[in-house]
């Protein structure tokens, strides 16, 4: 099938930009995703640090153990009662690519006169770290016409049949 | 300034990632800003493939167009009262990598048996595109340890000063 699909025929929900959306597809659950990548693990630091309601937290990171983005661990420091921690898993880990896209375009656009308030470094060789479109043959991508969405077979097998003949 | 700074410690709001999720970190605009980059871009036509509410949608797309990330483009058909239809600026059209991100998270996550609805592949060399960390220097970077956080000039400025004899 060469014709493209005009994008408002394919399912709005058979989409994995969708289906991450409704993981993490909200401003909390992003920046306590953002914390627990940078270390912040407990539950009283990540309320105190971004400022969250406790239920609205405590619900934000069931949502996430649910998922398999993070797991509660328990520890107990002398004298104290048993607490938990929250770590991510390893698809947990995987989100960082996401938190550099949402970081290098808020660097961009709303950072304004002071700059980018962080910079990613990688870690020995000191370079600048970005995240960027790739194609598998080596080439930096574009946004824009240099993309192409294709139907993948999740897809064509949810689509209605098509008559090859028809005009659209 | 060599010895890390606890993440715990950078002002929550001085964040790139804050800033852009203030503006997109919400599911229906997430998936809006996904519509508009695949050329969806009528007032009905959005409203019908998200399965949105009419004033949900007019206040996401309002919000959009203050942040300048949409335009509201006059237009006209034969016999029909003007209307209104809503095209990515070029900072939105930067939202690319995000929602790419996004989709390679749920491509590898969370779509199953039946595998990714869609790919991207890059127009002309046919070759897959995906989103990755890359630092300046050319390497790929791997989430986790082989990245480091660096406080830029705009965070300096915001953290209180700090004794350099100071244990931590």
């Amino acid at each position: 099938m060469d014709r493209p699909i005009p994008y408002a025929e394919f399912p709005s929900e058979l989409c994995s930009i969708a289906r991450t959306s409704e993981i993490i597809g909200d401003r909390w659950t992003l920046l306590i995703v953002r914390d627990l990548t940078n270390g912040v693990r407990r539950f009283d630091v990540l309320r105190e640090h971004l400022g969250i309601a406790r239920d609205v937290l405590a619900r934000r990171l069931d949502r996430l153990a649910e998922h398999g983005v993070v797991e509660r661990v328990a520890y107990r420091e002398p004298g104290q009662r048993r607490r938990h921690e929250y770590r991510l898993t390893p698809r947990g880990r995987d989100l960082t690519a996401i938190l550099a896209a949402l970081m290098a375009w808020g660097d961009r656009y709303l950072a304004g006169e002071p700059g980018p308030p962080v910079r990613l470094e990688h870690r020995g060789c000191g370079g600048e770290v970005t995240v960027a479109l790739r194609c598998s043959e080596g080439h930096p991508v574009a946004p824009g016409r240099e993309l192409a969405l294709r139907p993948g077979p999740a897809l064509f097998a949810a689509l209605p049949p098509r008559d090859a003949t028809e005009d659209r």
